[in-house]
């Protein structure tokens, strides 16, 4: 930001750019109001990236509002997290959208090349926790990684997790979801000598309290390497892994 | 007690006991009260178990009269548990009582033989757990029964658990303690086939908030066979395990 | 598990098994991976008894699949618990089921003969606490065991509990089911000298915080002999309650 | 309130009172202000009953200057509570006050003849809670009331408490003391039909979080009768106990 | 009890009575075992007093059930609390209940005649807290006593309260219902010299999260003689309420 | 209150004023007893400032009653908040309410001319919040407030905050509202040298617990001149701001 | 801040400032950077306004530098926050401060005069919250405010507080201060029509839980323009009330 | 860990090693047992890695004899975390060790060069973080990393973090630590492109709650890129920071 104000006001100072014009760029030029939401244009448009909304609490109306200002910035590959089933089929009216019903996601535009430095591996306690592990598994492949699946190998039945050793010691990152005690986490944390994002669910019941067992089991895991993010939230997850997964891409 | 209730019933009816008495014996024959207690002594007289006193919020002098009346009815072999080291050697002046430092518990009379069905294991995640296990592991041994220790096998060194499968595969009961995330008990309990009971330790820092992390993620274990004892009660889950490791002596 | 890798290091070593089939064999033995789930066999096959289904947040073509499996398997003795009503009703169209509405369990097969040391006392604080004894119940008896249900008998009524000492004093295992302050354990745990498996219930209403009051209650129960499980964790009190009761046929 | 305003209002009008005075006395009467407290002298003037100081956060002077103001204006029967041994120790050189070093509580003046409807029965469960039952027994009997100490009687031996049934059933209030799990309250609510006071204390450890495990038991109570006051609220249950336990003087 | 026991000895050993019908006597007399409730008949029996039956978690069955055997023993004011409005309905066809549905609550049977000390002030917060109030009111009503109603004297606005400074002053006992910040326990508390129970409530939003906040708040009133009962816990706000208010018929 | 008692008492001194009167206008002038409700009067007449009412947990008939009493006495500016879009349907055959659904408020009379210090800013960190933020800004302009509207100005875009800082620090008083981390109290505070009022929302997932983890930000924001509301209070927030905007009108 | 870019960029534009010295008075005006601390220097120099140091956790050094830093930049008067008695005396070394014990709070410079609109009253509960209300009180003189304080007006003893009605009803702003229930809060809210910022205390025992149950029952104050800061934040409490009471003097 | 399997079942098949030392292989290869502690030198030795020795809860004498076999097996760069002054002091009688005493670390062997793929930031929230700052900053060093170090940047001063934003902008990894409100962790989140590892600290007061609510906040963040250790984990996120740093050298 610093390095752009100084290209500011070198523009200025040499008169290739008016006082005015250049107030009026700082402020217009990165996200675009729409008065309810400021889209944010920054990012996409510099990068190529896909950019992402997040769904929840948001109307179908303002959803395709998104969009349309989106798509008119030249952004053609989007992202909708947490969109209901009955809002993805409102938005289909308007919007070519790809929905994915477990994962409550949508997509616009196509599945990019993966690039990244290695695999991402997506592991799960349970069966039930399969609807956040598809948001992050989604999220990842969207943003050009390629995912590899490890659903129901909970550490109550230690010789399914450890059959895909394999996999878990080839991992680039690996991203470990569950619910109830959260012991996923330590235990492929400490299998694995890559990060390990945690992602606690909402599944179980009783004192898994929303979540809070596993949440409170993760952020105490004994193995290093190991982070968590909120609970349910597989996005974040998945967006973080990518964003590890292109490290070599970036100096 | 009903039949305690029908016998003196029988026993008043046939003329060999006078009404005055038989409430007389109800009232006073199971423990003594000396006060700032009720010495329980049902127990220790009928079956000729070890009695145990609660030392914590106890002063040595009431220490030492509960143990002088207990005495005084036949209980050579007590247990003290939750001692301090000061109030140990207070007490070692009135009574000889053995002190376990580490534990804070101490015993008077001899260890009695092992007769429970098999062993029991004793096992923690980290070496600072060792205290609370210590305490479960004499409180078993005093009880008759043969412990393993399985000390720092936490899950982030799996392979440091696994390779003890052998005792964990024949163990009879088995204690997991740990604190921090509490992913042992979850473990060990998709490894063993016997009732594992996990203790939750108060070890940790931040997020484990005094042992609570611990203990939710010991109680949401998916493994079948785990159920879970107070934060740091060593002393109730060597009690329990020594329970259920002489159940064939029962019926 | 080592005992295994040993068997089979001699095997390779003897030439009997080739190093490829061995491997094979150390993957594919003990469980069916069918994508969603990876289905354990590894106790079933060996042991004959029922295997579990946890049915929560699995559809019913999930728990189809899972039973097509298991009974390719060779293992026709299954439960399946937290089934909903509706999900019984569909299922039911596939397989065989005897549903539970009650308890929300369905059982295929017979029952077993009972054949564990004693018997199992299921009791309750109140009425609205037998659901979840129901599932305790039908889960013991499902595993073999005979049980006496004791309903109703809430500490606030303390001779409706004294009634039934002699159930109580004669029990092999106790599963002690309370919401609300969850008394019912500690003095339960008071006459019996047999283990006591607590199980909190999410009965009650205000600062009962959905079963949280009597889950804190039963952790601090001073009755030694007393562990607890997860709130409204019926199948995991029944489970290992029958553990316990079949402890004499293990060694 | 309102009817001294009105016996005000007529005074004024019957002139036998000038408004400046009428303001005044509406402003002076009911307490005497030293700067740091606004010493409270309603109650004890009016109906001779003792005075109570809160000690904790007070200094030695605060507390002595208190203590001055009431004598001056003919208090001599006066509690001191939550007074730490040093603070009694320093208070002694400026008034005669009978300190109780277990319970933290001073009196100033004798101790009235108990004049209530019954006795007030304190009752605790283990040891560790005779400092809380102190506080409360000291308090009711400098309030005028004959108190019945029953002291570790707690529900895990439920015998000892049994023996008590007589004393329970014939008292006219009952302040039920525990720690831990706090199940003394709802077992003594359901043997007796006279209003039980309930206070939980911070005895205990682990998941007993202060007092907030017995705390909430004692709300969830099942049996009718039950209120509760603050953990380790012992002169609070003894002002209430004593307060019902005068009802009749009061029509 | 120990009376009875006492009778019973002397019974037997007078030949007046067997030992088994003795035995039988203990088993049977006070309540009727329906299977899913054990109905509690000896105090209703004893003393003529109102039965309660708690009807959450309760099938309509199930109640009809209980009312069935507590008639056939005598029982004809019966109380049934929490009844949810459909519930209600569908119990009218089998009994002649009176339904109030703001209280959720049903009476069999005349309202006795008020023969308590005093008067009873049932005072609420808000318009919200009605509800609760009525539950506490109407039970206490059917307990025979007299109540005044105070609604909506919450200390936002202090003089709606003052203004009922007779009423208040001159109650035998005042139930303070509220929610939010529950802080009229403390003001009423602080005005009157008669007991005061606290009732929280589930009223409010965001942080008074269902009721935690008022029932922290009445638990650290600083006023003497308040107690307090479990969040929206009417009932037992006015059963303790007519226990307190007929304190002089007992001695 | 104290010099109205004084006039009071100086009326009746002189004779202008009989007792009876005197007492009676204490006791009625500031409010109407409407049995379920106490409607407040005072504020209202005094002052021409609209009058509010809490529409959560009233009826439609008890909204229109109190409003019914209200223009009675001559109050034609009514603000109506939480109020569900149902009830306002109904209440709309009652009375001529202008409804905003968004903000669940309505309104009777007209706008107040904006006669503040300056501009009050309502700022939001999402889009989700802007619910709140409606109720926050149509309470202060109904309150005769001139408010800037900056919605979706989190910090994860700072740009998007940092691009209205002229507003920002312009304002009279901000209203800071913000779910999820509710970081943006902190950053507003940092920048800005007027009070700002933040409110937490419950908007979020997982860890945000129903707007806690906003609230505890808000609470340790570590910029001076924050303070903080109940969760998803905006009419609290709105008001206040307007209390603060009018500052110099007063004295 | 856009408003000094702006008049940057025509100053660059008009060529009386070169790129590079724009940059760095950009970079390097408003604070020093020493390492440990970057002391912002803006506010001080720009308004005049004494300078504030949060003293916990920072060495007796670091705030012996902060202070020589501020000194160097011209600002003389300096208030130093949450300092214990130990690091004040070793500071009265280097500096002459005047350090007030109570308060845990030191000042270097004169009192200016007090210019606000009106007096801030700081009110607390009991004598206990007296240190929280001298930090406020002091901050509050410290900024320019006359201060009134009325301590010990706790609302169990309500004619104290209404017997301050005046000084209540004449305030500009009022802060609460109050430990336990927090009741104060509402009380006050409801009496004053001004501004009133709540301040929960850590005062208190038990179910206060360090301050949470005065913070939960402010935060649901049902009293209008009500607001809460931090437990035992004092100084913030204070600085926010200054900053209201100067509101005329902004515009 | 299969591949291990692999290659020693063919060894043996092959007869280049016996059966038995097969399975004493596999036990005893990857860490040493010495009673208190496993050793694990599984990393270290493959590696060339620095070990980690966990210091809390370790005597001086268990902390030597980890080092010694370390230091036999070829491990000469040791990291000792949360080792007190006084242990550190004991422990440099027996070993040569480095000790920084602001973040409570020592080390033993030299610093690496750094190769990492750019530099990781370390930015922390106040001055009293700074302890933290300095073990996650030193235990990234130690295990070959750069860091830039800018402390006390806390959003409430935003210009202080936003001069840095050259630094956040080209970073590699950044390590956002703040207590209190945590708000650092999502303005850095937002401002950069690159992983951010959120440290919650124990700093703050009142409702800061222990770091809980630094935790909620950052948990919550919703800025993408995102990830949170324990609260104080200082090496934990350097440990990870550095894993991250390090991801171009893996593949």
């Amino acid at each position: 930001m610093k390095t752009d104000i100084k290209a500011l006001l070198e523009a200025v100072h040499s008169g290739s750019l008016s006082v005015e014009e250049a107030l009026l760029r700082l402020k217009t030029a990165p996200y675009e109001d729409i008065d309810y939401a400021k889209v944010d244009l920054h990012r996409g448009v510099r990068q190529g990236v896909p950019e992402v909304i997040y769904g929840a609490g948001k109307t179908v109306d303002q959803i395709a509002g998104i969009i349309k200002v989106m798509k008119e910035h030249g952004q053609n590959r989007i992202l909708i997290t947490r969109l209901c089933e009955e809002n993805a089929k409102k938005l289909s009216y308007n919007c070519s959208i790809t929905y994915h019903p477990e994962a409550r996601l949508a997509t616009l535009g196509d599945l990019p090349h993966a690039n990244g430095i290695g695999d991402i591996v997506v592991a799960t306690g349970g069966t039930s926790d399969i609807p956040v592990a598809e948001e992050a598994a989604l999220t990842a492949e969207f943003l050009g990684n390629r995912v590899v699946r490890l659903y129901d190998v909970g550490v109550a039945g230690l010789h399914r997790l450890l059959d895909h050793a394999d996999e878990i010691m080839n991992a680039s990152v690996i991203i470990a979801i569950a619910g109830m005690e959260g012991a996923l986490a330590s235990v492929v944390g400490g299998l694995a000598d890559c990060p390990v994002i945690a992602v606690p669910t909402s599944v179980g019941y009783g004192a898994s309290f929303g979540g809070l067992s596993a949440l409170l089991s993760m952020l105490n895991s004994c193995a290093s390497g190991v982070s968590v993010v909120n609970i349910d939230n597989g996005f974040g997850a998945g967006y973080l892994a990518s964003m590890i997964n292109h490290m070599e891409a970036k100096s």
